[in-house]
Parts: C-alpha cells; structure tokens; sequence
C-alpha cells in the first residue's frame, strides 16, 4: 500500500515534469527560430517565461512543506534534495532560452546561415542533453545519467571549434563582425544549458546511488 | 542554552564560510592575472579547484546529515536549504574562475590593455557582488541582500557596451581579433560570477525573511 508520503513524492515529481516540459519548449522554440528566422518564435519564449518562474516558487514550497511536515531519510530525503536543485538548474535552461531569443531578435537572419558555426548541431545536442537527463530521473537510471555526461564533452569541443573558426571568419570577412560575435555568445548560452543538463543528471545519480559524483575520476 | 542542534548549524555556516574564503580567493588571483599578466596566477587557480570541489561535497554531506537527523522546522530548514544552493553556487563560482585562468593563459597580456573593455573594473564588481552576498549570509542581512540584486543591472550594462564596443574595435583592427573574443568571453564568464552572487542573496533573503523574491518586482 503507497502510503500519502508516498504520493506527495510521486505529486513534486509530477509538477517537476510540468516544469520540465516547459523548459524544453522553450529550448525547442530557440532552435527552431534561429533555423527559419522566425522572430516570433522569440515572443513566444518571452512570454512563456513568467510561468516557468511561477512553477519554479510552487516546486520549491513543496519540496520544503514536504521536509517539514514529513522529516524524510535516506533516498526521499535525497530525492528531495535532487528535486530542489533540478528544479533550480530548469529554470536557469530558461534563462538562457530567453537570453538565446534575445539574441536571435538582434542578428540578421539573412547572414547568420552563412557563419561558421553550426549552431542547429550545437542546439540539438544541448536539447538532448537535457532530454536525457530528465529522462534519467523519470526512469531513476544512474546508467543513463551517467551518459549525459560525456555529452557534455562533445559540446565543449563544438564551442572551442566554433571560438577558432568564428575569429578566422571575422579576420577574412569584416562585415560579419557583429553577425559572429552574437553567435559565439549564443554558443555560450547554449554551452551553460549543456552545464545545466550534467548538473540535473549528477543529481539523478546522487539520488538513486547515494553517491556524489560531482568532480570524481567517472567524468573522464 | 544553545542546544547541540544550533552548535551543528554555527559549524554548517562556518564551512560555507571556509569555502566562500577559497572561491574569493580565486576570483582575486585572476583578476591580478589579468591585470599584471603573471600567469603563474593562473596557475594556482587550477591548482586550488580540487580543493573547492571537496569542500562542497563535504558541506552538502554535513547539511544531508542534520537534515536526516534533526529534522528541522520552519527557519532552521530553510537555513539548510540556502546552505545546499550557496554551496552550489560558490563551486560554481570557482568554476568559473577556472574558465577565466584557462582564458587568460591564451591572450597575449601586451595586447589586452588596448581593448575597449574594462575588464578589471567588471571584475572588481563581479567580486564586490559576490563578498556583499556573502557578508549579507554572515549577518543574515536581508537588506544587504537586495543590495546585491541591483548591482546585477550594473554587469549586464557593462557588458552589454562591451559587446558593442569590442565589435567595433574589431572592425576598426581586424589584428585584435582573437584577444577580443577572449575578452568577450572573460566579460560573460564574470557576468556569470555576478549571476551567482545574485543567487546567493537570494537565499539569504528566503532563509531570513522566508520570502521567496525571486523573478518578483523588487528586482526591477
């Protein structure tokens, strides 16, 4: 019999899952305005933001009522814990889709296909990332958890290679100065959400294996 | 009579504190790096980032334990709520200050004085942000908290001019081409900085006022 501990649990991990989809719609929306040039898209993000912030507050307090009230051990307690830091790395994905809109409204979306940076690679694969992090929690796989991980190694490469060939770009073509530099400030943003997606999945392992493998010789 | 408990909590502020002392530490040496162009600075952040990553493990270590011993109320919970999410964000910090040593060690220091960029200004700022924050924690300041909240606006300005400013230097002397986007990401890697400290003091206004501030209007 599931007790009414039990359910309050499965109902933050629900509303982490609304939460969720929120955020990847935006990340969704990013990518598909920078592809077809489609500046409302951008709106859409902006707008959506609010509610990404409001569910944010409700996670939190009910992740904290459920400390308070119900004094949980061992994995409830961490899977509590894991709940409020993901909860936080979420809305900061959001952050950074609105950061990544912001920046799409500012560029030319006549030049930008001409850049050498593909940004629509960089993009699928952050979404990914953060796919399969949140798919690791909803599965409470440690094993694929572990594999976003090393994803986060292909971004970091495609961001230094982007950094080279953006500065080459802009030595052979001047014109495309401010067009490069709004794009290599994209590939950040980008990169930070890549950042997010390994924190989300190193706290689905400390919840499901009680191990905190932040910093430890597994991520090489 | 202080009880055992509040002995337990003094000792989880005082090792935030200790780590809080090692993340400054690393922003103040690659602020003089960049400044002075001694990359042996550099150095001893990469050296020191070891060292931060095991203090944060072993402070969420310590604020898990008194969780699932003491099972605290009301601000004590909320205390060891903000201890887990500053501890994040100081690691994150001295993560950063990692990025920034890996960046100096790329540019030519005689070159990077002539960029339209004020780098040691932003720094400085970046760093103020972050001992303010942490000042307000010590103190439980809620006041000296919000403070930190508007001094965010001032990052984003300057970095905001830097961008426009470096890309037009660029266009202007096509030759400084790479230092600039070296500068351009050192700007972002401090605007993270002060994207931390801002979340810093706002865990120090949700632990002391139990207000969740957050993405609310005191912001603007």
């Amino acid at each position: 019999m599931r007790t009414k501990f039990h359910k309050n649990l499965d109902e933050l991990k629900q509303q982490l899952l609304v939460m969720a989809d929120l955020v990847e719609r935006a990340i969704d929306l990013v990518i598909a305005a920078y592809g077809n040039g489609d500046k409302t898209l951008c709106e859409e993000v902006l707008q959506g933001e609010p509610a990404i912030n409001r569910m944010e507050r409700e996670i939190d307090q009910l992740a904290l009522d459920l400390l308070a009230t119900e004094q949980p051990m061992a994995i409830d307690l961490r899977f509590i814990i894991s709940v409020i830091r993901i909860n936080a790395d979420l809305e900061r994905v959001g952050d950074q889709a609105v950061n990544i809109a912001n920046r799409i409204r500012e560029i030319s979306t006549k030049e930008h296909h001409r850049l050498e940076v593909d940004i629509a690679k960089l993009g699928s694969l952050s979404s990914a990332m953060v796919r399969r992090a949140l798919q690791s929690f909803i599965d409470a796989d440690a094993v694929l958890a572990y594999s976003v991980l090393t994803m986060d190694d292909e971004v970091d490469q495609i961001n230094a290679d982007a950094f080279t060939a953006l500065g080459a770009q802009i030595g052979d073509h001047p014109q495309l100065t401010m067009q490069a530099l709004n794009a290599l400030i994209i590939t950040r943003n980008f990169e930070r959400i890549g950042d997010h997606a390994t924190n989300i999945a190193e706290d689905v392992i400390f919840w499901v294996q009680g191990a905190d493998v932040r910093h430890n010789m597994l991520r090489t």
